[in-house]
């Protein structure tokens, strides 16, 4: 039996006689005693209205169900006969983009479904700013986002077969998404002295949230503005915090939040990593959709893509040999009219593949300056030197720098937490990378620009949708509550704004993969391979 | 500072700063804990959703207002400024006729108002069988009666001053109300066995009930379907729980409820006492209202009887003796020619006097048999004895065999509840009378009858309302929660029906005041100094 937010428990009632007048609640209770309950249980009026004559057809034979308040059970449901076998919760991730709801059977821990819809806010902007903005102190338009934050749950209940009824709702989400899913301004999330009004909802009545469920809504709590429950579920998911090794938890994305510790200690931070990671600044980025590269490799002098959309292994070649300059146009119009997805711009995980493939062809130097003579893919541009990615597709040298600034960024950050720990770069044990970074860029390219250390690829762990997974395992086993606690508790938040040499490090970042490039070992070995005869 | 169900705090916030960013939630938090709340403090999210831009507005000097939900507090309301000195609740005995509220300063202690209407579910009947049978198995009903007892509070609470807004409540009152409150079908009460449907209904939420209020609604538990919320609240008013003496709680109306004990033992028990004693089956019995005698004397002959309605001392004449047999009507007449009321009937404390007077004056015998030799007064009407004891009101010999029978009960429950706990009738050292026939009735006069033990006087307590003084106290002191778990805990329930020598006793009390008169000393005196030369 799993120890989670909700319980199902059959219960075969003595019928009252002269002699066992006890009440209708007494005799649950009671029984409830006798399964192992030692709590107190909350039975609301709607379930004491209930009792009779549901026990009496039920010819005492009862399914209750029961939802933990955070403080103790409450009783929200009977049921006539056995149906402890349904017995079904959500995890939901709210993300900004995204929502994503998972059904569980709560007495096995099975996922029976997975849905996920856009999130509706995104009609007010795709960032969250724009979204803060357009009902900042205005209290009409934040009912609006609420209420859009809230459809976009329920529009995900709604994909769920219907036939099956969810007792208790974990959700985890940033401290934005979590301050319009209950209605609250979330101005003071970017607005210095970033105090947000609500870190700790804990459980609140589903009904009091308008999310159409039984029991109670629970949503992680968040460590600060900008490290939200989405990172603390993910502490929850991966374990962390009762590890031995040191690991680094790290999710990036318009804002990068970073956590580094063991058992023995928690620090974390937050910086704006720039949207660049997101394909929002470089010029013919987009997001990770149908039509975006999102993998790049140059081979031979040739810039192969792959394309989302199209199938897994087909690429589409770019010719950058010298003589071949006029058929390139060909080649390419012919390898569009083959496939159905024309390339309409690069995404994320394509940028770093391609910023990784111009380094290590010598396409860049260290400092991420493009080099003309080394391919015919490389022209001028709007005054300015670019690469020719895909058919009629330019990657920028601004673009390049931009996310230079961005990755250096990200790899200060590290540097520095693990500094703070008393540790160098290379010294975690586990580097772990949520979300969808995670999962769809290239660790090696991630590498050798210098944003993930060099350290063992077993090492570097895909968290995939921690956040999710974190708030399925709440779900599923209550005593994460404490966990959590703990958590909360122990974590250091550091204010890298603070941090006397953070500029200093980061310009030292800057270059490709680091100017102490002996930190990169793997990635000198790569060069020298592809560029033989490469100085070091 | 008061310990109960509700708390207000003033609070002056640290303003949030560069260096403390913690959230507007967990400042408060922070600052309720420094002002020693230990407790988890819940916020539910329509607060949350206050928070902002009210802390701002206030300057952040706020008070909040908690109440205790039986688990933990719940923050349910922020002011700005200091507001703790409106700190008020409610404490309601819902009677199946009156209900009375009373309106307390959650400071001092004090009572700011108290006010009181009728039961509006008296409209479908006076008895409460009656309203039971209403809506019996019949949702649409039930509801009827539970708006009805809804509003009945309501219209209490629209009476007080609408300045005070309270937070909590306490509610006492018998197993029915309750369950009418809670909008329960409350036929189980009576049917056998007597299983009822929730005795023990706690901390709801206001709102969940319609009760306007902010806060959480208490309702005082249940023994069993005749030991209602009423005598527990009972318990905690007279303390009789917590003392060395041993009490008799004594509450009798169409039911009589007994709890005889001390801080080391608790036995009780319920016994339909029959409507006698609220006037019901007595032809000419009437409720305690406007035109009912409540008071009988016999002096020198006459019988004096006194009128609700009527001033204090004015007492109504009705000559019995020989010779003014054909001047009675008239100087009936008379005096009700010079007052504005005119005697209806009589009620349960006139009936107990009246019985009291006509036995010391020897009109009847010891088994309750009227002399027509005594008096003019006495006459035969409609084939059987009665006596007028006002003008054209009789009260028969079948009034008084009744009347006997249901004293006789109520002393008969009170012995085997002694005899139970090893004591002898007069071995109870406090003898506690609650509700209006602790309020109204003569002790000298129900212990002629043999009604009450025969004890010194000082030591028979006219409780009052005791329920609303348990409901008040709780409401002010929440450590009584306690209490009321331990005294449900003690209590041990006498099913008088099991008692083998029930019958046999309630013969010996048919006698006045009983058969073993011993038991009654100063009723034998009273008779030897009224009746000079009577044989005892």
């Amino acid at each position: 039996m799993m120890n989670g937010l909700s319980q199902k428990i059959y219960l075969e009632l003595p019928l009252p006689t002269e002699d066992d007048p006890r009440s209708d609640q007494q005799r649950i209770l009671d029984s409830l005693a006798e399964a192992g309950m030692e709590e107190r249980i909350h039975i609301p009026v709607h379930i004491l209205r209930q009792l009779y004559p549901l026990l009496d057809n039920a010819k005492w034979k009862i399914t209750v169900s029961l939802v933990w308040n955070g403080e103790n059970w409450e009783l929200i449901e009977i049921e006539e006969g056995d149906t402890t076998a349904q017995h079904y919760g959500l995890a939901v991730d709210l993300g900004s983009t995204t929502v994503v709801a998972r059904l569980l059977d709560c007495n096995s821990g099975e996922i029976l479904e997975e849905v996920s819809c856009f999130n509706k806010q995104i009609q007010w902007g795709t960032d969250i700013l724009s979204r803060i903005f357009y009902c900042k102190d205005n209290k009409e338009k934040l009912e609006e986002v609420r209420r859009a934050t809230v459809e976009s749950i329920s529009e995900c209940m709604e994909k769920l077969d219907t036939s099956y009824s969810a007792l208790s709702m974990v959700v985890a989400g940033n401290t934005t998404m979590i301050h319009f899913l209950l209605g609250m301004d979330a101005f003071c999330v970017f607005y210095t002295p970033h105090a947000v009004h609500a870190d700790c909802p804990g459980f609140q009545l589903a009904r009091d949230l308008d999310i159409p469920l039984k029991g109670y809504v629970y949503c992680y709590p968040s460590k600060s503005n900008y490290l939200g429950g989405d990172i603390i579920s993910g502490m929850i998911d991966t374990e962390l915090y009762k590890k031995d090794e040191i690991s680094v938890f790290f999710d990036i994305g318009t804002n990068g939040e970073l956590v580094i510790g063991n058992k023995e200690f928690l620090l974390c931070g937050a910086g704006a990593a720039g949207p660049a990671l997101e394909g929002g600044v470089v010029r013919t980025g987009m997001r990770a959709d149908v039509g975006a590269v999102d993998e790049v490799k140059i081979r031979d002098g040739n810039i192969l893509v792959h394309v989302i959309g199209r199938p897994e292994e087909k690429y589409q070649i770019m010719c950058g040999k010298e003589g071949f300059q006029d058929s390139i146009k060909e080649i390419a119009k012919k390898s569009t009219e083959n496939v159905e997805v024309t390339p309409q711009g690069i995404c994320g995980s394509g940028i770093i593949d391609l910023i990784a493939e111009l380094f290590l062809e010598g396409w860049i130097d260290i400092r991420g300056k493009l080099s003309p003579e080394k391919s015919l893919l490389i022209q001028q541009q709007d005054n300015q030197l670019c690469v020719e990615y895909a058919p009629g597709l330019y990657f920028y040298q601004k673009d390049i720098d931009e996310f230079i600034r961005t990755k250096s960024a990200a790899h200060t950050m590290v540097e520095i937490m693990l500094r703070e720990s008393g540790l160098d770069l290379n010294q975690a044990d586990r580097f772990y990378v949520a979300g969808a970074f995670g999962k769809h860029v290239s660790k090696e390219s991630a590498i050798t620009i210098g944003m993930y250390p060099d350290m063992d690829r077993a090492h570097i762990i895909n968290a995939g949708n921690s956040s999710l997974e974190g708030a399925q395992k709440l779900l599923l086993n209550r005593s994460l509550l404490n966990d959590i606690d703990q958590i909360l508790e122990e974590m250091v938040y550091i204010q890298f704004a603070e941090v006397e040499d953070f500029l200093e490090l980061m310009v030292a970042a800057q270059a490709l993969p680091h100017t102490d490039y002996k930190r990169y070992p793997t990635v000198m070995e790569k060069l020298k391979e592809r560029q033989k005869g490469i100085k070091l």
